[in-house]
């Protein structure tokens, strides 16, 4: 600490943010305005992150990262992949976005993760996680085969790490034979605490006296020699001694990736110094970085989980308690709820997740019943398989598990549930259309993927009583399902009488009757034609039916071809991709049946949709009560016109 | 080696295999009468496999594996899985499937996997590799949960250890803290010889003098020991001693999985003194076990890649060159010729595969191109996010991949290649219906999964023309696309005029014009689809058109609304799910555009397909020109009544 620095009056945080301009004036700050620079965009980065809502936690803990890349690499030049992208908003605001950072994760405005479109910058779009290394040595060995020769390098969470696909990727890495360098962003969390062996062993290099050692020699070294030469013999050599006198286990070493660290991830100057040397350095490097999720912001440093992703006008400090919204009961917690219901019942019941207890909402059956909660860490494949594996040893597991996630488990879902028809339920949670993450996030596969799997029971409840209904009836039952809800609050109830009870088991549900045109959604899409319809009778159309159709597989065709005899008129709505969707299924069935109906699908074209908020995004995809009312009423017209 | 053993007469196999009867008899068996076993087993497996066809090498590897197994754990008890499953050959046969064994692998007979359906000792289905880590850590926490206390076994490959799951599954046994025993059967291959660096890490582990002095102990130890009592604490204690003095680097034992090896697999009394002592031992435990791919038959043991899986009716010794049977261009070796050309023209190509050279033809390119070539191992998704990375540093890469195995990189597919645009090409390889390899190996959803990611090109070729054509326009163009094929061979041309050239791109092809009826397939359907127009005119029905699609994604409009407008009837027929395949997309489509042509799809339907012949599944299904012929029949003549 040096107090003449500390009392240094510091020009507002975009003063030197603009000095700094964009990357290239970072190299010839000092150290101290370096500091002074960190604070400003952990400034700029809590206020348009508490506004706009977005990762919060690890864009703070980046923040000396991605200062000390920048002052180290060309962004131009080098390639810098990070993983996940959500520990990115330095690095955006310091190459080229610094003006549009208020616009962050809003419609038109800037992504939260790394974008090629929205910037050169951007090496490799992201969002899911543990794509890193594996793309990173895709460019390493593409830049070796067109003979240039820039810097690769990959910035990695922890609990990113511990994935399939990372862990596919460092045992690739020594027979690519490429220099790549791995950094290593350790700050012992994935988005919940990170959990398993190799976490152990992470934690076991972090204190290891061997490695800390190393880390002063390599420092001093680097001091001693300006141009770094000759540095990897010596290291080499450096190695070898340590190795023969202590034998330190590593297990990157042991896939003959070089290991460096721990170093400080907030001392900005010992991370120039490594990376700097690392340059010099011919081999696959992995440098491993302690960082502290949420630094800087003590909210968040103290609930890192909680502060991971924030919603939109997020208050935080003494006001918080009174501002926090009343959390009413949104879809996750419904479900969760409802796990715990069960399971307060039946001790076969268990619920897995894989590093989102949060996110979905099972905080509670953890503390009510932890040895039948299953946190597995980023590992959605092995989730699923794990949990063939409970079911098949007489386990009732419910997988909560986002839309977009279940996507890294399409084959266990086939291979391991579905074929071998385990009664695993997959609780599918923010399905749809998902708001301000945007494309990576979004849950639009889900529906078409899983009605062509075979032995698949998938239901799509409208409100709370249904879901109650659907969950009780797979616990009741003993085959595989998926229940797919979206992000939001869960309506208790939807277009029931008082006193009534659930439909059947497997049947869609006519809501109201209509004339010639007859209007089918499941799930949210039930209120929103419900809305249709209203609107329709009010544009002169008479009172279109409406049919809540439940269950996206298996298909209630009896019920189906009944609305389609009576019916000229089908429109199908649907918060999932039109293509492959529970719309074309009932579509061509109108056509092989030959029924005059004409079905009409509707639902998300064929995009990847960018951020913006969820009501945004289903405006701009016409799933409102008035954009679907538009497009009957055009339908309508042409329907009597041609009829007429 | 003991001469009297050598020199006995032994009965022929299937009278021991008789004496043994099941599993029950194995325990009577002395040590010379269980090797006559296993060299019995091995006659059997031989005869059945190079008959009817299956995995040979890696069956012969396990049988001292499978006897050890069958002798020391109790299979109605126990949970012993599989990985994989295609080295469980002498476990069907030892457990209740010796008289069916024969009929390995056909039609009505037992599958070449563990199927839960067909016998109650096999565990857990399986096909695809790296489950039962996963799988068994399932069962074991299901165990303790119900408060049960048996043995918990997974049999896992050296390649099958190295892909995500596996190791995903492994990075979570310490957290879940249960005992389980994983069987690492190490022949040093996956399919191809393995790759990466923890194999070097397995190769260390092999040779290392501790643990084979370890060995030495815990057997010594086991015999001195009857009951095994107070092993735990002993085998601490040699390990903590081992350690301080050699300090072992094991990167199981760092995930807190004892590690336990290497052992002979081929001795089975040392493999069942160690499994005794695993019982004993109440913590997870990783038995390292070295074992020869294609023990026992010279052939196999030579040329392991080659007799991993070998077809129907296989030579081997003097007669096989003879006899080997005049390999035709497959379709596989047809894409692989054309990356060779591709490559040799522009320095860009690239060819990745996952352990999969032999399967995908790829062995005169890595010939040519070795520095273009990348064999990943069985790691699916790292390959395509591996080539995303490859092509956004500005190569052009190929992956050759099984559709079934697709399913295990669907995220990436979408994330890292599609939603970015990069120009990679997925050959999918076994497309459709694919034989005796059964419902684990089916490809039947890439096209249903694939039509609805959005970005993506589709390309199904009747025959080597267009095949070549795709591939050029994907070459010439900046996209990334998916060109999908089948088992088998590949046709030069179908339905082409002497020097005609083929459609332009992205439009279907009318093959031959018609009346009533459009007969419309896309790939190998369509030589079906000319077969079934031919056989629709030999019952009278007037010459239906048939309409090559080409592309089943994005879809000729123009030329489907064009052939709507023309006929009444349309058939669709494709090699993969009707729900959710290209039909219904045509069939939806109709409906949508009010035109009176009814459209029917044809294609699989909503159910796992066992093992039995490509011909005899697509029999099954409909797929012929005699089955579409008939289902044409029968709507020609509704129809015409109808209209009537």
């Amino acid at each position: 600490m040096n107090p003449r620095t500390e009392d240094m009056e510091r020009p507002p945080y975009k003063t030197i943010l603009e000095f700094a301009g964009n990357y290239k004036g970072l190299a010839i700050l000092g150290e101290d305005e370096v500091k002074a620079l960190c604070n400003d965009i952990r400034k700029l980065i809590i206020d348009v992150t508490l506004k706009n809502g977005g990762h919060l936690g690890s864009s703070l803990g980046a923040v000396e990262l991605c200062v000390a890349l920048l002052r180290v690499f060309n962004p131009e030049r080098d390639r810098i992949i990070f993983d996940v992208g959500h520990q990115a908003y330095a690095y955006k605001i310091l190459t080229d976005r610094l003006t549009k950072f208020n616009t962050l994760r809003t419609k038109g405005g800037i992504s939260g993760f790394p974008r090629r479109a929205e910037s050169k910058f951007d090496a490799f779009d992201v969002g899911h996680s543990s794509t890193s290394i594996s793309a990173a040595l895709g460019f390493a060995k593409a830049r070796d085969l067109r003979g240039q020769g820039h810097e690769v390098v990959a910035v990695i969470g922890d609990g990113a790490l511990l994935n399939g696909l990372a862990l596919e990727a460092l045992n690739n890495v020594s027979v690519c034979g490429t220099k790549l360098t791995i950094i290593l962003n350790d700050n012992k969390m994935s988005i919940s605490p990170r959990v398993g062996g190799i976490a152990e062993h992470l934690a076991k290099l972090s204190v290891s006296a061997p490695y800390m050692r190393l880390k002063k020699f390599v420092k001093d070294r680097c001091r001693a020699s300006a141009e770094g030469r000759g540095v990897e013999n010596w290291l080499d050599r450096v190695k070898t001694k340590l190795k023969s006198l202590l034998l330190p286990t590593n297990m990157f070493e042991e896939m003959d990736i070089s290991y460096w660290g721990p170093f400080d991830g907030h001392d900005s100057m010992e991370l120039e110094e490594i990376f700097e040397l690392s340059k010099q350095y011919p081999k696959p490097l992995l440098i491993h970085v302690i960082t502290k999720k949420g630094k800087g912001c003590s909210e968040a440093e103290d609930e890192p989980s909680k502060f991971h992703g924030v919603g939109s006008g997020t208050v935080i400090g003494p006001a918080a308690s009174q501002a926090a919204r009343k959390k009413g009961a949104d879809w996750s917690k419904s479900v969760a709820d409802k796990i715990c219901e069960m399971a307060s019942r039946d001790p076969r019941i268990a619920a897995c997740t894989a590093a989102m207890e949060g996110g979905t909402r099972l905080e509670a059956f953890r503390g009510l019943f932890p040895d039948r909660f299953f946190d597995v860490g980023i590992a959605e494949g092995h989730m699923l398989t794990y949990a063939a594996g409970l079911a098949a040893g007489g386990m009732r597991p419910v997988v909560c598990i986002y839309s977009t996630f279940l996507q890294r488990a399409a084959d266990q879902l086939v291979h391991d549930i579905c074929m071998q028809k385990h009664p695993v339920l997959i609780a599918v949670d923010r399905a749809g259309l998902t708001g301000e993450d945007g494309e990576t996030h979004q849950g639009l596969l889900d529906m078409a993927w899983g009605k062509s799997v075979p032995g698949l029971t998938i239901g799509v409840p409208r409100d709370r009583v249904d879901l109650d209904f659907m969950m009780s009836g797979w616990h009741d039952g003993n085959f595989p399902m998926m229940i797919r809800y979206p992000k939001g609050s869960a309506p208790d109830s939807v277009a029931r009488q008082p006193g009534s009870v659930p439909a059947p088991w497997g049947k869609a549900e006519m809501l109201s009757d209509g004339e010639t045109v007859c209007l089918v959604g499941l799930g949210s899409a039930v209120e929103i034609a419900l809305g249709a319809a209203a609107e329709c009778e009010a544009r002169g159309i008479p009172g279109p039916a409406v049919m809540d159709l439940r269950f996206a597989a298996p298909m209630d065709w009896p019920s189906i071809d009944g609305a389609m005899a009576k019916y000229s008129l089908m429109v199908v709505a649907e918060d999932g991709y039109v293509t492959g969707g529970i719309g074309e299924s009932i579509a061509a069935r109108a056509s092989t049946s030959g029924v005059r109906c004409r079905v009409y699908p509707i639902g998300v074209g064929p995009k990847y949709i960018t951020h913006a908020t969820r009501a945004q995004q289903l405006e701009d995809q016409g799933l409102t009560a008035g954009g679907i009312a538009c497009f009957v009423e055009e339908l309508y017209g042409g329907n009597t016109a041609a009829s007429g």
